[in-house]
């Protein structure tokens, strides 16, 4: 019911009578104002004037499902959306999801994680309203040597929403990496269930480093807040990637892979630069050269060889 | 405590005094009495002769965890049996546990399966305490592409099981039945947790027609029973199961995959012969010629073109 109070005066663009949302949500008004009193504890400031109504005048930056999808108009993508205040890792409660059949397009958020993950079992430091942390599920029709598209995918679409909503450009570093200014903003984290040739499900994890004070980042990252000096809206910003991501994974399933693989390497910092590759099969040193057809990097070494790689550490070698 | 005692009195071999016992587990002989009824109510055989004691005559065969572990003695599979008398598909649950940290070698069991499922979502017939429906949790260091090998292993080492403890010989069809007669009496079903390029953990389903009448079963399929005209312990059976694979995955993790392949060649009724494969890629026909080092299967078409499939459903074609 606040979601649809919210909703209404979103809509009405200046004052509301209490008697008009009274009617339309069959409701009393003494009802409507203790949900009023609840909205304004929520961080949302309402103004009520006597005889004019109720009138939102800012709503709180927080990561609520009616927040982002006001307005949203995905078709997938958003459609089910299930938000926590703070929980262990947003890439488990989507597994999860993912297991108990939830539909394509879930997204999962939460205002902080406790023990928000990397690739590799690594640490994604996730304080609390400050990021963005969410896992969406997707259910592609392909096999699991080609979910790394999504990752690179995922990649695109987060640096093309940075754009669009603060002007920042956010390169990428492969495989999953976004940098400014050569330090970390943000992470994603492909994770997949599958059977042994068809994929059941993939989760992906974006982690953003929005408003965290460049002081309370760990080394070598950075956040939106100390590139701009400034707050970001942080449901502005997870609706555009919404989007982005629909509208590149729309792409994918109708043309393949080809055009956001060119965009891809557009945003590249890796192509065309001398680097180390480290994984468990060893470390190679050479010149990352292209991606392949299924997002794998491919390194000319010394002796002329291109090896192919499909994730590791790439550390830039100064040549 | 009903386990200890069944422990005790299966290393007895003849007569245990209810003192002897007693003066073991720090119970009183009334309560030793007590776990004895609900013992034989569980299916166990047991005589009580006054002056002498307990003899345990036979134990049912059912698939309980010590019943199971009792002298198994593997190292890593079955060291954690979790057991249910009925669930929808041992499959989620291994998943869950997975999921859950749950160590290597993890074995989920069911008596029976109410959604027990094969290769592409399809049906498992899983009718009570008629079978053997088990989940086996691995945690291999490979890639998504690299686990296809273990449902090939498995295989290899359930028709290693059955032959062991029956007699029988099942034969294998790439890439997950194994068949007696060229019908169906067991099926194997690999599932993945996965990072892009990380397997995190691996569940191995194994369903095998063990004691079903062969007029219960679906079309196309047999029972061990209906073979060798009388029932067969599925306790040994599962015993087996679970050494074989371990002593097979050992193998893989210290030699490769090179003499399980060899093994898998000599079990197949899918190499050389005309087949038709069909998957979301379309049909071919050919000859299957061999499997390769990740146990695709390569297939020679007329024009002399070699073309490999991970999965695809095989159809013999008469020549």
């Amino acid at each position: 019911m606040q979601e649809k109070i919210i909703d209404f005066l979103k809509k009405a663009d200046g004052f509301i009578s209490g008697e008009d949302i009274s009617g339309a949500l069959n409701i009393s008004r003494a009802a409507i104002w203790k949900y009023i009193q609840e909205l304004k504890k929520e961080g949302y400031e309402i103004v009520a004037v006597p005889h004019l109504g109720y009138r939102l005048e800012s709503s709180p930056d927080k990561l609520f499902p009616h927040e982002i999808q006001f307005g949203l108009s995905t078709k997938v993508v958003g459609k089910k959306i299930v938000a926590y205040d703070s929980l262990d890792s947003t890439m488990d409660i989507a597994f999860d999801l993912g297991m108990h059949n939830a539909p394509e397009g879930t997204v999962v958020l939460a205002e902080g994680q406790s023990r928000g993950r990397g690739r590799l079992g690594r640490n994604w430091s996730s304080p609390k309203g400050k990021g963005i942390y969410l896992s969406i599920i997707l259910r592609p029709l392909s096999s699991p040597s080609e979910v790394s598209r999504l990752t690179l995918l995922t990649a695109v679409a987060v640096s093309e929403a940075i754009k669009q909503v603060t002007g920042v450009s956010a390169l990428i570093k492969w495989p999953n990496d976004l940098l400014v200014d050569d330090k970390k903003i943000a992470g994603i984290l492909t994770e997949l269930n599958a059977e042994v040739d068809r994929v059941k499900f993939v989760v992906i994890g974006i982690g953003i480093n929005v408003n965290t004070r460049p002081d309370a980042l760990p080394e070598g990252a950075t956040s939106l807040r100390g590139i701009l000096q400034g707050p970001v809206s942080r449901v502005e910003l997870t609706k555009e990637i919404l989007r982005q991501v629909e509208r590149r994974y729309g792409e994918l399933n109708k043309h393949g892979f080809a055009a956001i693989a060119q965009c891809w390497k557009g945003l590249s910092v890796t192509l065309n630069k001398r680097i180390k590759i480290t994984d468990p099969g060893g470390m190679i040193e050479g010149v990352a050269v292209d991606i392949d057809k299924d997002g794998g990097l491919l390194i000319r070494k010394d002796s002329g060889v291109v090896v192919k790689k499909t994730a590791g550490d790439v550390v830039r070698v100064k040549s």
